[in-house]
C-alpha cells in the first residue's frame, strides 16, 4: 500500500447539457491526473443542475452513459475515481449515487446518498430531496491501492456516527461529493468538513461543484481538503478550479498518537 | 421553565493564591448578576495553577472552603452558578471536578471530567493528568429553573459522543469551563465548541481563564457561547472579561424545524 499521494478535487461547472458536463469532468480529471493526482473527486450531481424536477430525466441505470464515461476516465488515466455524484436510476427509484472507479475502470464501489436532503430554514434554503429520491441503506468504504476510502454525499456529513464509523471501518480519507447551498453554506460548509477531520483523525475532502449565480439552486462552491489535525491543506473560491492535497498515512499516525482520542474512548 | 435568559462566562485570571483567586471570582460572577445574568461559570481550575504538580497541594475535599465560597457566590446573587473546576481530594483521590450550585446555594450536581488530558504533541505540548489526577465515570446533566443543562470539562469536548448523549438527555446549553493549550487552542478550540453546537443543535459554552504569558500554562483564552446554528454570539479575546449570550429555547427549536437531523438520524 501507498503511504502518500495527491488528492485532487474538481470543482467544475455543471450545465444542462450532460455532453458539455462529460467535456468538463473529463477536462478537468486530465488535467488533475497530468499533475500527478492518483486519486479524484468530481462534485454532487456533476452531470445534471440540482434540481429535484430533473433528477429523472436526468437519471441512468448503472452502467449506462455516464457510468462508462467516468470508467474510461479512470482506466485511460489510471486513477482511482470518485464519481461525485448522478442521479440514477433502479427499478423505478431514483437515487443520489456515488460510483467509484478502480484504476483500470472497474467499478470498486458505490454510495447511495444515505441521509436526503430534507431542509426548511426561514428565509433561505428549502428543499425535499425525498420528494423525488430514495434513500440509500449502506455506508460506504472502498479499498484501493492507497488503502481505505470511505465515500458519502453532502447531507451524509451532518450525521456525525457515519464518518466515525467508516473512520473505525479503517477509512482514513472520507470523500464527500457536496453541493452545499447558499443558506447553509457560508456558516456550516467549513465547521463541518473540518469537524469531522479532527473528531476522527482523518483526512476529509468535500468536492462541489463552482457556483454558477444563473442557476436556479447555486453551489456554495469552497471545495477543501483537511488533514487529521484540522487544519486545511487545500481550498478554493468559488470558480472553476482543481485543488491538491498530499494525502501521508504517516502524518495521520503521528497525529493519532500525539491526541490519542481514538484509544482514550470509553463510550461515556 | 423560563426558556429565555442570560448566560454569562467569567475569564478570569487564575493565580497561585487561593484567596485571590476567590477575591477575583466573587468580582467577576457579582458583575455578571449585576448585568442579568442568570447562568454564569467559572473557568476550569480557577482555585490553582494548572499544574500536575500542584493539584494535590490545592485540592480539597467537596465542602471545604472552595466549595463553601461558590455556594454562598451562587445564593447572595440567585443564580445558578457552574463552578468552573477546582482539584478535588476523595479518599486520596484526587479528581479534576466541577460543582454546579442552585439559586439557593446547594449543590445541584458534579461533574468529575471523565477523559483526563493526556497528550504528547510533537514541539508542542506534553501533559498527563492521569499523572496526578483520576477519571471521573458518569456524564453530568443538571436540572435547573432554565431547563436541563449539561456540564462537561475541557478535554472531553473532544468525545463527540459524550456531548451528543448529553444533548439526547435533554440538554439544551452545555457549558465546558476549559483551558486549553497554546499548542492546540488556536487549532481546535473555535471548531471543537461551534461543531458540538451545529452538531447537536445546543447552545454551547466554553469558559477558559484569561491568558497569563508568566505562567508555566497558558491557557488559550478565547471563552466562547455558540448557538444551535453553530455561529458565535459571544466571543472573548486573551484578557479578563465577562461574555453574555442569550440563551433561547424557542430559537433552538426553530433551528431543529429547519434542519430536522435530529429526526433524520438513523444510526447509519
Amino acid at each position: 500500500m501507498t503511504s502518500k499521494y495527491k488528492l485532487a478535487l474538481c470543482q467544475m461547472h455543471t450545465s444542462a447539457d450532460r455532453d458539455e458536463n462529460m467535456e468538463t469532468a473529463a477536462h478537468f480529471v486530465n488535467e488533475a491526473s497530468d499533475h500527478g493526482a492518483r486519486v479524484i473527486s468530481l462534485p454532487e450531481m456533476w452531470n445534471c443542475p440540482y434540481e429535484n424536477a430533473l433528477f429523472g430525466k436526468y437519471a441512468e441505470d448503472e452502467g449506462g452513459p455516464s457510468f462508462e464515461f467516468m470508467s474510461d476516465l479512470a482506466r485511460q488515466n489510471e486513477i482511482f475515481l470518485i464519481g461525485g455524484s448522478v442521479p440514477e436510476s433502479d427499478n423505478g427509484g431514483l437515487y443520489n449515487t456515488s460510483y467509484i472507479f478502480g484504476s483500470d475502470g472497474n467499478r470498486i464501489g458505490k454510495h447511495r446518498k444515505v441521509h436526503l436532503f430534507d431542509v426548511d430554514v426561514t428565509n433561505g434554503i428549502h428543499f425535499r430531496e425525498s420528494d423525488t429520491l430514495s434513500a440509500g441503506d449502506q455506508r460506504t468504504v472502498v479499498d484501493t491501492d492507497f488503502g481505505k476510502i470511505g465515500v458519502a454525499i453532502c447531507y451524509d456529513v451532518r450525521f456525525p456516527e457515519m464518518i466515525e464509523a467508516m473512520a473505525d471501518a479503517g477509512a482514513y480519507l472520507v470523500v464527500l461529493p457536496a453541493s452545499f447551498s447558499m443558506s447553509t453554506g457560508p456558516d456550516h460548509w467549513e465547521i463541518l468538513m473540518r469537524a469531522r477531520a479532527l473528531d476522527n483523525q482523518i483526512y476529509f475532502a468535500a468536492c462541489s461543484p463552482s457556483r454558477d449565480i444563473n442557476a436556479r439552486y447555486q453551489a456554495y462552491g469552497h471545495s477543501l481538503i483537511v488533514n487529521p489535525w484540522g487544519n486545511l491543506i487545500a481550498a478554493a473560491a468559488v470558480d472553476e478550479t482543481v485543488i491538491y492535497g498530499d494525502i501521508d498515512l504517516d502524518y495521520l499516525n503521528i497525529v493519532r498518537q500525539e491526541i490519542p482520542v481514538r484509544a482514550q474512548r470509553d463510550g461515556r
